[in-house]
């Protein structure tokens, strides 16, 4: 039997939409999501724009057991997040208390100045429980099931740690990758029939062109059973033989 | 005066959801309609199933004066995105006429077969016209406000390129990008009164951790005017100096 737990990714960024800025998160949490179980479903990129963040989580908080937001938690005026949360949570938000007190003895430490920009970053709904970062101090927050973590890489990969343990945890969704210089119209038809032996399991063909290992096809294959799974690949490698071609590369996880 | 010409992308790709595959087109596309002067305001990122393809399509192609889709339009089995887009219209699909012909031609030129899998990837909605793709023949295709582009990144890019003479043009909007080893509490102050004092333009303030240049802060001036842009641009230096930093990279487009 399996558990589906889902996930949706919101990242609020004006930079990841401008182009200025080469998403690094979605493949991140992608992966360390599936590691243990939970399967990221949707991703929307927003711009900075409070009514537009408030939609898109609302949307997605309604429709999936988890949303991950990055971006919009620091000291700037551009920095909206927290209170967007709030909104649309229909809930007010304030200086959370512990964070507050976290971040003035940080300042204090260093003989800087706890700003009224910096008291930004302790914002949260009312509610919310914090969500530790290692890099930088500023936590994160969760907020029902909703996790706010920070745009920053390094950070969000901090703040997806400190909240993993708290995640409940699905059947973890395996996969083979199998690459050939065969071209997809050849190998269709016999993928095709591999699908329709194994109904259960996920099978993907990803076209890759002049790239390190050439040109050809990715054939993945994904569930939750490792011996289906192996079985669908020995299929593969029978018909892409069959075909005169061969498995270039093997990859499992 | 500023013309608003806006848009979308709807990345169909369980590949990119499940982390197999780092994205590499929103980005480009986030520049290349910048340069044109057309906003990316919304991207989403949805699994190849159907009803999802329908129903982000749909509240996209309402929303904005563009949407673009990538992936799901090749030979094999997981590709449905040509159907979910007729689907999304509410209108029959057919093998598109010139389409068909064009890809019988070139599989005839190089004695191979045109197989019923090939066959796919001719399907349009009926009404489409067909977008050019230099790369690797089959085309893509528009359906009124939406184009429906390849996931790889390559034919994506060309087909881009051949759609772009299509495509309204609205305001460009400039920006300038100005970096500093500052902390971002320190420079929210000075960043924000810039802000209020420029409300045309978009700041944004973008921390960086450890990278080639360093842990610091790029400070983006976004608008339609350069000569404003510039104008902010001096404010910030001034400020930035005022505070005992310097500005260590400065980059305009």
């Amino acid at each position: 039997m399996t558990l589906n737990v889902t996930a949706a990714l919101c990242i609020i960024g004006n930079e990841i939409l401008s182009g200025r800025t080469q998403d690094r998160n979605i493949a991140f949490l992608g992966n360390g999501l599936n590691e243990i179980g939970i399967q990221l479903l949707e991703v929307r990129i927003v711009p900075d724009i409070r009514d537009e963040i408030v939609d898109a989580v609302n949307a997605l908080r309604a429709r999936y057991d988890y949303v991950f937001t990055t971006g919009g938690i620091g000291p700037t005026h551009d920095d909206i997040t927290p209170e967007s949360i709030a909104a649309a949570f229909g809930t007010e938000w304030h200086y959370h208390p512990e964070s507050f007190r976290r971040m003035a003895a940080w300042y204090d430490g260093r003989g800087q100045e706890f700003t009224e920009a910096r008291k930004r970053m302790t914002i949260t709904p009312v509610g919310a429980e914090l969500v530790d970062n290692t890099v930088s101090i500023a936590p994160g927050f969760r907020m029902d099931n909703v996790f706010v973590f920070a745009g920053v890489p390094q950070i969000m990969r901090s703040m997806f740690e400190a909240a993993k343990p708290s995640l409940r945890r699905g059947t973890v969704i395996h996969s083979r990758s199998l690459s050939t210089h065969l071209a997809e119209g050849v190998l269709a038809e016999g993928l095709g029939a591999v699908q329709q032996r194994f109904p259960e399991l996920d099978l993907g063909s990803y076209p890759f062109y002049n790239t390190e290992k050439g040109t050809g096809v990715a054939l993945v294959v994904r569930g939750a059973d490792r011996g289906r799974i192996d079985a669908a690949a020995a299929e593969i490698f029978t018909f892409v033989e069959e075909l005169g071609g061969e498995v270039i590369e093997d990859n499992a996880n």
